[in-house]
């Protein structure tokens, strides 16, 4: 059983045949022809010689096919991680240097040691800190960064930088030498995969093509664009006008090799390490549950930590950079009919294929066809809708991933992150530090008790009912004890305060403290302190400490019950004595 | 209102009379009486001159009488704080130097920005994020600390420095210096402040006193050993054998001077005048609400910013270093019949009056009688009895309070408080991440549902009834997709998931999200998703998004309501078609 968790396909070899071995060799092949333009865009992005990306979509994906836990992910250089490895490689060497690509080995050799770090200390549940609208904010500013930092390629001019403040002066100021046959190409490349991906499928089926085959075709469209725009420069010489192509790609599989052992580089890199480990296994994690639902499969996410590491490991040591599942190359693979994870093995072998037989025609690619790749994918990560659905739904929730972006496009990757974790983390003790409070009453003749603001209900002039929607802990403890003491301050007659607790999930020792406070306190004032409808497991954690036998009052079992018994003994003992003013302290 | 709210004295100074005068003064007499060797004391415990603790017990006593809410909180120079002062100022300058004398005002100064810019910014809740087992560890560990740092000046020998491990070793090092005058003076001072703060009182009363006066006379213990020591030192001129006195102390009142100003200074000090005002204020306000709720008044924690505020901007201003309220001089205060804030401005004047005619009398005053007095008083705050509550009464909350202590001993207080504060943090929302959810059941003959684990309940075949006990945001969203995953994947007879929301108090865009996700991916494995018992505000908030629409299921006003309508539909179609069998998803 342990085994079969451990490696995956002990599960689904077993029940492997022929009709599955051609689904997944099918659905192998679509995704090779799309993924082979974008592993040379996203090497690019990375600030890598683009064969890099080559390498990094052969071994991680086998890597991942023995490990990972979903059946359909299909995992390689992904955009958004390409920009962080830029971003983290950028800050310790300089681009197209040979430390600068050690550093984007060590960067897949560390995430790898991360990603098993946390599968082995179970630590997947981090990832849970990173709230949606951070992330969401987080990819979509990425995605303004991204084809900002590509307008360089695409216009054929020097701009280098990780944020907007670093970009667009130098895109302003160098404008001047852009370079007019680049911008051709680009602006064609643009605007012939933007075509092609509106437009081409629908035309396809329209002209008779099987829904099938008029996808496999539009999934080719970067591909059209890159073959026509090798033609187009070797035919006309255009490398002799300024556009800059790949240039030469070394022939052959990648190379096997161990990172360089460098323990002063690993710690410089660590936290955009941490950062990227983080960021891949949330967006994998969320594309491969999406998938598997669909067909009421099971992910687990520890296990994607496992696969996620291995393929990153996979990747430092055959000249790679960091991996993750991307998105749209894994809902290709499913809509083809991937089966299991044998479909990226073959997708690895048809990438090994073409890394052999066609790398030398990729000399003469120009960098502004795989830049307009990248620019056309990018731009739907903006999600301009999400923003809006998140501002209309909580404004707290917006303040997170507006500050997320801002800090993305303008202080970079990694302060983005962080500032917005942090902002989400803030804010959500801020909710729950002041918790919603209602002063309650009963709706007559029932036995329900109502927020006394909002309903015509009934209130003893001398218990007072509190309701309290949160559970109780430290940051919430002390405002919880001002809002009992302002109300008993207000309301001289009370004799009795009665905290009702079916909202509370759990007290935590600073909230015993402070609900001995206001028994000791109130006891003081001559008012006695109630519980009522506390659940269980707070019950008996109660019972551990001393405090229910220093509770001066009782606890109740409903709310009801403690107004019969309170508000009769009160009335007796107004009675008794001389009227209910006698009740009160001095 | 708005003046009466920022000079709380518009509203006490309209009923004040004789009476109350008379009782303000006696207060202020016992609480001078007690103040002065404790102000003395807390000087040389933060390294400063101990006539310094004299300057800091009069203006910003007068400044808090001012603009304090508290009518009985006695504010001055305290333990914990002179510690802190202690390590922050001890960080920038050597103990001695005039530079050090100015880093102390510098924090007063800052301490009293911050606590200004706080009560303007009403960012008083800040002080919640400090627990109160992190508070109280830190607080019992800085008793220890500031215990061992005085056996310097009881041994009469040298070891300087801010945690244990620089202490110990230093102490243990120099145990052969030894000055045995010294170390005799501080055992007896020891001996008879503890046998003043157990015995003298009982004795007192037992021959006969009134209760009242042993009170002042058991307070009035350390002005005897302070008596007795300074004529021990004249009459056997003790400062030949190696006895070390206070020295020279400055006749006359402190002087009016605008603390230098220094950018740089200022800001490196920063970190820890927060630190500073943040413990310094939770202690202030924790001691005047527990007083001011014996006698029905009110503590306005924003203006009690004001006031210490203010109290600080005093003594950064008349040379004296932080200050906040003690607790054990408030008790004594209020004890003492204290009625208004005119009680501390008495005690300054009576401060006043001692500085001026008693000074120069500190000058033969032995530093181990000061060590004694701090150590007495420092002891009271180890608080055993507290960690083993915590420790009965919650793991996490114990962890965060051990951490706390380890941390301040070994690694200084800044690290003891941000690592407890972190911890306590970190432990909230991991157990807030995985919340408490239960598969629910009816109870048979009632409309109550109940844990399926806990009750024998009757469960439908086709209907998954899921409680959660939580708030759901970002932290846990994901880990309720799992969970509501794994139920349908591991029963493939489910046609409907309930979730019942009665102690959800909040859903986040997060968790719409998820739940967003749930929605769809359920309804693609043909599983319907409801809501029951959802809270008004949370249901309003929903309305907002475009869930409702999006949900392909019902909310329910209650579960018992769901289950008539769901099990009923289930059964309808089940009857209609073969068997519950077609009813799985494929």
């Amino acid at each position: 059983m342990k085994w079969r968790t451990i490696f995956p396909f002990l599960v689904w070899g077993r029940e492997y045949d022929r009709g599955l071995l051609a689904q997944d060799m099918l659905a192998a092949l679509i995704v090779t022809i799309m993924l082979v333009p974008q592993s040379l865009a996203y090497a690019m992005l990375a600030g890598l010689p683009a064969h890099v990306g080559l390498y990094a979509s052969i071994l991680p994906l086998i890597a991942y096919a023995a490990f990972g836990s979903s059946r359909t992910l299909a995992v390689g250089p992904v955009a958004v991680v390409s920009l962080m490895t830029a971003a983290a490689a950028g800050a310790v060497a300089a681009p197209g240097s040979l430390a600068y690509q050690q550093a984007a080995l060590a960067l897949a050799l560390l995430s790898g040691v991360i990603l098993a770090a946390m599968a082995i200390l179970r630590l997947g549940v981090l990832a849970n800190f990173l709230s949606h609208p951070v992330i969401s904010g987080f990819i979509s500013a990425s995605g303004i960064l991204i084809a900002v930092s590509q307008l360089r390629h695409l216009l054929g001019l020097e701009a280098r930088g990780d944020t907007l403040s670093e970009l667009l002066p130098q895109l302003a100021g160098n404008i001047g030498q852009t370079n007019l046959p680049t911008l051709a190409i680009g602006l064609m490349s643009l605007a012939f995969l933007f075509w092609v991906r509106r437009r081409l499928r629908p035309l396809l089926v329209r002209v008779g093509l099987a829904p099938r085959l008029a996808d496999i075709l539009a999934k080719a469209g970067p591909v059209f664009a890159v073959i026509a725009s090798i033609l187009a420069v070797r035919l006309f010489d255009l490398t002799a006008s300024g556009v800059r192509v790949v240039g030469d790609v070394p022939a052959g599989l990648p190379p096997l090799a161990l990172p360089s052992f460098d323990p002063g580089l690993w710690l410089e890199l660590l936290p955009a390490a941490v950062l990227i480990s983080l960021v891949g296994f949330v967006e994998s994690v969320s594309v491969a549950q999406t998938l598997a639902a669909r067909r009421r499969q099971r992910i687990d996410a520890n296990q994607e930590l496992v696969g996620l590491g291995a393929a990153n490991f996979a990747a430092s040591f055959s000249g790679g950079f960091p991996v993750t599942g991307g998105f749209a190359r894994s809902v290709v693979n499913f809509d083809a009919g991937a089966a299991t994870p044998l479909a990226g093995a073959f997708t690895a072998i048809a990438i090994a294929l073409a890394t052999l037989l066609l790398a030398p025609l990729f000399a003469d690619l120009p960098q502004a066809v795989l830049a307009a790749t990248i620019v056309v994918a990018v731009l739907s990560l903006v999600d301009i809708g999400a923003m809006r659905r998140v501002l209309a739904y909580s404004r707290s929730d917006f303040a997170a991933m507006a500050l997320t972006i801002l800090l993305v496009l303008l202080a970079g990757i990694e302060a983005g992150i962080l500032g917005g974790v942090m902002l989400s983390l803030l804010l959500f003790l801020w909710r729950t530090s002041r918790p919603h409070m209602a002063v309650v009453g009963q709706v007559p003749g029932s036995e329900h008790f109502r927020n006394v603001e909002r309903h015509r209900v009934v209130v003893s002039p001398t218990v007072l009912s509190l309701r309290v929607d949160e559970s109780l802990y430290f940051a919430n403890a002390r405002y919880l004890e001002e809002r009992v003491y302002d109300l008993v301050a207000a309301r001289p007659g009370i004799r009795h305060v009665v905290l009702m607790c079916p909202a509370v999930n759990f007290i935590d020792a600073s909230a015993l403290e402070s609900l001995e406070a206001i028994v000791h306190r109130l006891h003081a004032a001559g008012v006695e302190f109630h519980l009522s409808e506390v659940k269980g497991p707070v019950m008996d954690r109660l019972a551990r400490s001393d405090f229910l036998q220093h509770l001066t009052g009782r606890v109740f079992l409903s709310q009801h019950q403690a107004m019969r018994e309170l508000d009769a003994a009160t009335s007796e003992a107004a009675a008794s004595a001389a009227g209910p003013a006698t009740g009160q302290a001095g």
